[in-house]
């Protein structure tokens, strides 16, 4: 994986808008299809069991997130997950607190089990929640813990098999083979709700142009982390509404002299 | 319609603070009772039929937008839209993604039909296809196309017998006899999601203290679009997050002299 | 209840992030994660009855919120407050609303009678709509009236056999025996959405660790007031977008120091 390959894939977000259909929890709508409109993306939001399958049949990619599951919901997800399925959209998933109730632990291992996911994005207690690995939670916000990120990650690809990308200090992506590590991004993103929701979606608009799904999340994993390190550089003291409003400015900016500047990505040779 | 009547509706909004009930998509709640609030109208939301039709009744106009409609939602609405018809409360209905899905279109056509609608808002692909036209579209956000958007505005409120509004890059207002081109506003609202529908409440806001409707419209697009002009000039290129605040900074700030010196509208003499 | 207590109780907040379990409306979900994310709590939402009463449970508090209630939701903030209650988590109840629909009303008092509530936080209106007494209401954000609010709220303390907040141009504190007058804040929190929603949320935060709820109540409106104050100083007159922006910033930023300094407070000794 060139670097220049990341500054490629985000022109290519950005020349062809890929529609991303979000299937996505109440508290993160807004800022989330923000993000994506400030990236370039189409974002489009469809909830109903009565359109998610159409609705996901003509996206570029659908992004499923279980932040404020329901039935009604899930019931959908699952429709459009097949149709999905069925007309090659890459499927994204984001297991929001899976582990803080049976309810979203269930439903997130459910929805892995019946539906071709192309990459799964959470933290490292989320992941190990949905692959039955034990790991420390406490609401859906904290997720380090103390165990070994990468080999985690590698674990869950093997026995989901799919990418595997776990966000925390520093980011792993996975399909088992190969591995990455990003290590763009800042603190501030913890004190700004739906950061997490927004970053998968945002893999879900890479997804959408770049058939490699090492390469679309690596890509997206760098420019999001780019983007917050800027606006981080740039108003960080003032406190988290600046740098929500700032960081939203920074997805619109990133260009890709600074993707081959500031990503920072290493390739993982060692054993886990 | 005489200039000065823009900024007297704008004036009017504001003493009577009209209490506007939204029923809308959850993406844009927080951005439309904001929006409304900066105005300095009353925002209330209320998608519940057990008391939707109760709070329409006491509201100075309804507001319906189907941007993440479900089947309870919609079952609401027809409540809420027959007691506000019983009522003498305006409807305001924002047909957000029509033609994207047939359970998108076939709901938008329902509503039309089986209430007494008094503005419909959207982009020329939504409201070709809530009348049958043809019009390209993607998504929720792009509907441009290529076809001729007085024609659209004026055969679609002769079959839909209301006051039509179609927004672009030229708004268009019409009842099928008078027509008014707005040319206010900036592209920059493209990147912020919400701006639409906001928009639709705003007409709400209006329509709720004159019945003119074409007035009210004609003075929500300006008083919309100079507030997006002042943003704009200021802000703009620092990104759509600062956008996005400082819209809301001049939504409270448009004065009369502001809405009397830039207001840009014309009436449509020509043929079509 | 000495000074110095208030800016302990905000420290011990910061310490022990509380989780925080929401049931809230659309309106305000994004802006009441990020405020309490701000304050150093942790925020979590969850409304489906399949899942309420686990993460309730597991929760340093539990607030309810009615702002856009619904059937399932209902249901569900049933569940979550029964197992709050069994489990000991305390109860903040936000009656946003009531008196606007009987819809509301009569499901604010259900929620009362049946569930165990530690504080119940409205403007006047509703308070009064709860307890049953007659006060003017105008949609949910109204509601100063023309009655004695700490005649009220001691009233709705000995009826409800809870702590009252009834917040407004000053905010009352009273468990129906000791009464504390908060004058912080600032007119602008009338001009965001979800101001009084969120500050519902952060008394959950400082009830999640401190049982004393009225020193926990007035800790928080205090905390909440100099935050609103600070904020308007330094950039009130920027407009609402702006100011929404600063007060997020400012809630992360207020110091046991400004706490020490700023925090306006008097317990009531006169009769009512």
């Amino acid at each position: 994986l060139e670097k220049s390959k990341l500054a490629e894939t985000l022109q290519k977000v950005r020349e062809e808008n890929p529609l991303v259909h979000n299937m996505t929890n109440v508290v993160v709508t807004n800022f989330t299809a923000n993000g994506l409109l400030a990236l370039g993306a189409s974002p489009v939001m469809a909830n109903a069991k009565e359109e998610a399958a159409d609705m996901a049949k003509i996206a570029s990619s659908l992004v499923l997130n279980i932040g404020t599951l329901n039935p009604q919901t899930v019931e959908a997800m699952f429709l459009a997950g097949k149709a999905a399925n069925a007309y090659g959209v890459p499927v994204i998933f984001d297991p929001v607190g899976a582990g803080a109730t049976p309810y979203r632990t269930d439903t997130a291992q459910k929805l892995m089990n019946e539906l071709k996911v192309a990459v799964i994005r959470g933290n490292a207690a989320e992941i190990a929640n949905v692959v039955g690995e034990k790991w420390e939670i406490k609401g859906v916000d904290v997720g380090a813990g103390k165990g070994n990120t990468i080999e985690l990650a590698v674990t869950a690809a093997e026995k989901l098999h799919c990418v595997v990308v776990i966000t925390g200090k520093e980011d792993v992506v996975t399909d088992g083979k190969t591995t990455y590590i990003v290590t763009n991004g800042h603190p501030i993103l913890t004190k700004v709700t739906g950061t997490g929701c927004l970053l998968t979606s945002v893999i879900g608009a890479f997804a959408g142009v770049e058939k490699d799904l090492i390469q679309a999340s690596v890509a997206a994993l760098t420019y999001y982390g780019v983007a917050a390190d800027k606006a981080a550089a740039k108003i960080a003291p003032l406190g988290p509404g600046s740098f929500q409003m700032e960081f939203l400015n920074q997805l619109s900016m990133v260009s890709s002299e600074d993707m081959n500047i500031y990503a920072s990505v290493k390739k993982w040779n060692g054993g886990i």
